[in-house]
């Protein structure tokens, strides 16, 4: 049977992309409203995993996100990077001279600020998301608007891509997380990725030490986030991305950085991921 | 003439609260839409200062703030923390048992959900702002509607507190920095904070070396924010806030970490906010 996983967002989103390029095509997907459904329907083993954003590069953090993977107890067990591309999307056989109206999610739009500003006669109407703007154009027979969206909402509602990449910024990623269930989650094989979060007890120079101690295993700290310790106001969380060559290494750090945290959780260790 | 301050949000806002806090009540407010608009209006010096929220003890970071500061040609001159407190407003002669509707900004109902399901026959309205919902009551003399807003708008709308103090969680804090125009910053006396940024060259413990040269020179690390670098794909700047006893010190560990950074630009030096 093939895998289910969980997204957040619409049929034909950026998660769904993101997710046919880490698994393959040979998949199924629950659409989740919210980040907070995703991890739901994980936990309760509704599906075999799911797949949600972390960060972006030009946006940065997805906060909230980071706390729910904290409540939850869910394993990361991979990543996968995807390059935004919007697209203009209209209905077969329609093109950019037919345009009045330009629909789609806020983000999205700005995203494309640039390309739109060009044409100031177009109505741009702002809506829940990218790929269901186009949906909604393909059920509603929607002459005359074009949605802008990635292309894989091209695919799936059978529209044309009347124009290409009308992002105004060319080096916008963002990141996603695989995430499964605790228990259920097996070790990844050729390992050399790690998230961790851990508090210190907010001495001076408590989180110094815990990354010397880091950079002293020769491992590279690729990101470390801050986040308000909940019950602990203005003391912070940290998640740490941690890359290495080989488990021992991950093990003997781990050791190290025990006597100089208050309390440190690996939230997974997996495989280093690809851009697409 | 009383100093004028930009402030993000409509009368009565939090905004509003922390900056009479912070300085007094013989000042006048430009009220913005937006955060850029706060800062639009410091930089162009139709203001004298401008106010506004960088972090909140339980959601976080506002990031796109960080991302404002560094952008703009702003020194922080101070900072103020101020209790979120939700009270429930009404015209006056109104009381609980006349409640209908209440009206106010997503964000707050759900500070206020447990107070506000003990009432689930009040029809709950989002609106755009607190203390416009308490602003539109008196205007429009809606009977029957209660604002979810803070005191300020029960002061300045004439309205009456039917229920005090009705938020969930008592420990919601949010951090405001006094933000003015760099060239017409004075250095303030007695500091004994500075916020500050910087990258690294990347290289692995880079970090790490700027960290240790802090904690070396006695200098107590409040907050380190981790946000993307505009331009370069995954790589961060770190904003951090330091905690010192005096001037010289600060001045010695900014010698201690230039070596070991990038670039390093301080956002200003000022006192240790007070909570209210």
């Amino acid at each position: 049977m093939s895998p289910k996983i969980a997204i957040q967002g619409f049929e034909g989103s950026f998660h769904q992309i993101a997710a046919r390029h880490y698994f393959g095509t040979d998949i199924t997907f629950a659409t989740c409203a919210t980040f907070s459904e995703v991890v739901r329907q994980v936990t309760s083993e509704e599906v075999d995993c799911g797949l949600m954003a972390i960060e972006n590069s030009i946006a940065g953090s997805i906060l909230p996100n980071y706390n729910l993977l904290q409540q939850a107890n869910l394993r990361v067990t991979g990543e996968v990077y995807l390059r935004i591309r919007q697209h203009l999307l209209m209905l077969p056989g329609q093109s950019l001279t037919d345009i009045r109206e330009v629909h789609s999610h806020p983000m999205a739009l700005l995203q494309c600020r640039a390309f739109l500003r060009e044409h100031l006669d177009w109505r741009l109407v702002e809506t829940e998301d990218t790929a269901l703007s186009a949906k909604n154009i393909r059920e509603q027979h929607l002459t005359g608007t074009a949605a802008v969206a990635g292309s894989l909402a091209a695919e799936l509602f059978d529209m044309d891509i009347v124009a290409e990449d009308i992002h105004s910024d060319d080096q916008n990623y963002t990141r996603f997380l695989v995430v499964e269930r605790a228990e259920k989650a097996k070790p990844v094989a050729n390992a050399n990725k790690a998230s961790l979060y851990f508090h210190t007890d907010h001495q001076q120079g408590s989180l110094a030490k815990v990354l010397v101690r880091i950079a002293d295993r020769g491992i590279n700290l690729s990101k470390l986030q801050s986040y308000p310790r909940p019950g602990y106001t203005w003391q912070y969380y940290f998640h740490a991305d941690l890359e290495f060559d080989d488990a021992q290494q991950l093990e003997q750090v781990l050791e190290d950085i025990a006597p100089v945290t208050d309390s440190v959780r690996v939230l997974g260790v997996y495989r280093k991921g690809e851009t697409y």
